[in-house]
């Protein structure tokens, strides 16, 4: 993509309670056109599995543990984007969030329950994906599609040992380096 | 919404490990435009919490504990959507599926890892939000936003005790009733 670079930092983890939640936010990440995901450092058990699929299904694709969330959402050059039920309307923002992307890399935090009000502060655009409680991972992946207007669909992975081959019906996973894609 | 309905189907639960999956599940069907949830019996808890954001944030969405879920996918009289990674790319199918839901109300099926091979089957349509492996609850809302094509995020709610005021900075909830919104 020309987009330039996206990363994802997750502020919050309870080892155990939120590795879920927190592998699926860096999953999603992946997926849908971030370049990378910040965990907190006490993550390593969901950066492990974001780590495995991307040696799985492609990258490039980084994850990094960091134990500076508030240091590093201060000092980010480039806009930042907070999502929070409590922020302004997606819809009404997104545009104004592409024209600050296309100026520098932008920064993506993702809270758990209690964000400390600094990262409100900090951020460029507190951003609500509607402004109704209901899970950070839909909230950044409905973001990530809008903001890239949907081209991340079309991303293609590097070094990859598998993919899928979409399907109308049942499973079909190739090597892609088998140009015929014989079947897995 | 003139949408005629949406029903999202969760398959599978394991008490305990999946509540709060199953939960972000059903929260974000209800903030992203979906009419209902249906969710294995056994997931209880999950349908209370999305019950108690209902009653707080407003509906309507009802919230159905049921122990039929291939039956009740077999028998739906409408179109059948299953979200999975191995089916057609969103981009690709999501025309055909708004136009299939115009006939008639869609039944969403959002799976854990192992859905049963019948549910492809019963599916018009197996649709995946990338071919890539990421989150059930980021799959369903970056589906739903497509399937509305972003109207869901101007729905108005209907009993709501309490309404959050979309904010630059902060944090400001009011009372629906209240004609000036008295911050809470």
């Amino acid at each position: 993509m020309d987009d330039s670079r996206v990363t994802v930092l997750r502020y919050g983890h309870r080892p155990g309670r939120d590795d879920r939640m927190t592998t699926h936010v860096g999953l999603t990440a992946r997926a849908l056109g971030a370049d990378r995901v910040v965990f907190p450092d006490n993550a390593g058990q969901a950066a492990d599995t974001v780590r495995g699929v991307t040696d799985r299904f492609g990258g490039p694709f980084e994850v990094e543990l960091r134990d500076d969330q508030r240091a590093f959402t201060r000092d980010w050059e480039g806009p930042v984007v907070h999502l929070t039920m409590y922020g302004e309307r997606v819809q009404d923002v997104e545009r104004e969030v592409r024209e600050a992307h296309a100026e520098g890399p932008l920064l993506v935090v993702v809270g758990g329950e209690k964000v400390p009000f600094d990262f409100y502060e900090h951020a460029d655009f507190n951003v609500g994906v509607t402004n109704q409680p209901h899970s950070e991972v839909a909230g950044l992946a409905v973001f990530l599609d809008r903001l890239f207007e949907g081209r991340e669909l079309e991303r293609e992975w590097a070094d990859a040992e598998r993919r899928v081959v979409p399907q109308e019906t049942g499973k079909r996973v190739v090597d892609p380096d088998d140009a015929d894609g014989g079947a897995e």
